[in-house]
């Protein structure tokens, strides 16, 4: 798990802080190491489904974004990712403070598949996901 | 896919009004029908990812909400429901309002299987989705 | 869904029967048109489980058979296919002769999307597929 | 991990002994512990593909009995499993021997979550699944 570009723990970083649908939940970017990010989820009542607890909607999103990320900090600094598809089991309801961690299990040239893990802050294990990213060579990571 | 609760639909939509995620990002209740449910999402800026698209991730809560309460519109009126697992492949990047569309491929006692559509306002197909869900009879749908 | 190699149909058939996997099995082609593949598989004892049932990887074979031929009807003839992912909800436990029916639901240069659905030759509905394949250009569809 | 069934691994492999696809293929039972089954897969020319690798079906094949196994070892002994779905991304293309590892990540009164591993003889990565399997209680896993 060799970062082709040395700089990848900041690109990732910079990558995060222009999304504005993890600002708007209130996420927030822990750990980042080549091939494995985490992103943290401070419990709000307004992220819950009907029943109170985190939506399993926001539990994919921040095992999407961990298991993106940790693909992204492999690359090299001149493309982007994007997510082909995800799949992901809620292993139990989810009440509290969350943490996602991605890790790359397969990088590729083309495509890298990887693994998150999302826990709640008393340790219960909540999700599991498998996800596949196609590099987009040449491609900036911002807006057009 | 006849539904076991003539009151289905406003059932549905009670259950879709405590869902406090749904209103964090804007999404509202569209056609409720036996088995089949939609949820459309404007477009706001608040919701993409870093290259200015919809967020991967509020795709899959589109798709997962509308998916369950393709699932719930069937379901005696004394349960809830949890979702086991989702796989979602995301076909095109979404800029502008979207519309998720549920369906119950295969309504079952304990688990009912749906796959769900994500298109963007101009028709174009974004996501594809296929979930799990589990039954739990004699449970409250609402906050213990 | 317009095939880019007019001879899709022969290309797509001797593939298939280079496919030794598919002779162990039994299973043979059915209807080929551009983006959509059926493969039928006759019942035979020796494709079971422990209860008698077909075992649900041999049901997911099928799957994947049809539904990465409906993708390769669409190639040009000088690319070969890999399946990057599948993945099968098992809706129906299956006796008797089955038939497997992919279609193509976002044709891509590099990555398609299909769905699969297996029924048993009592109209039951056996299982669903969602899967993911890469072309890859210029690489001949048979052994180095 | 705990088995409910003290001869967990004699009743595990007396059901594999009664998966006939199994025998088709050639694959034979591994180490059996609790949570754990590996199912290996001696290489033979008539499991592949149009070429000559071995069919991402029949690597399906054995990951999803694997996992099954698994699931199974930490069930008591009067029930049966089924498996609801599964996903697998197929990281390399394979020849020669494989082995696939099932392992339990989430044990359940009703429904059971498990990961699998495909390696080849040189240790290459072949593929990951993720899996969900449902326990029927009180039904025995022979043909009726």
């Amino acid at each position: 798990m060799a970062p082709q570009d040395p700089h990848f723990a900041s690109r990732v970083r910079e990558s995060f802080g222009r999304q504005k649908a993890m600002a708007l939940i209130g996420a927030a970017l822990g750990m980042v190491e080549p091939g494995r990010v985490e992103v943290a989820l401070p419990w709000r009542d307004d992220l819950t489904q009907q029943k109170g607890f985190i939506h399993g909607g926001i539990i994919g999103m921040i095992a999407d974004t961990a298991c993106g990320y940790a693909a992204f900090s492999l690359m090299p600094a001149d493309c982007s990712l994007v997510t082909v598809e995800y799949k992901i089991n809620i292993l139990a309801p989810a009440r509290g403070s969350l943490v996602a961690r991605g890790e790359v299990i397969r990088p590729g040239r083309t495509l890298t598949v990887t693994r998150g893990e999302v826990y709640s802050e008393d340790g219960k294990h909540i999700a599991s996901m498998q996800q596949t990213l196609m590099m987009l060579p040449g491609t900036p990571d911002t807006p057009e």
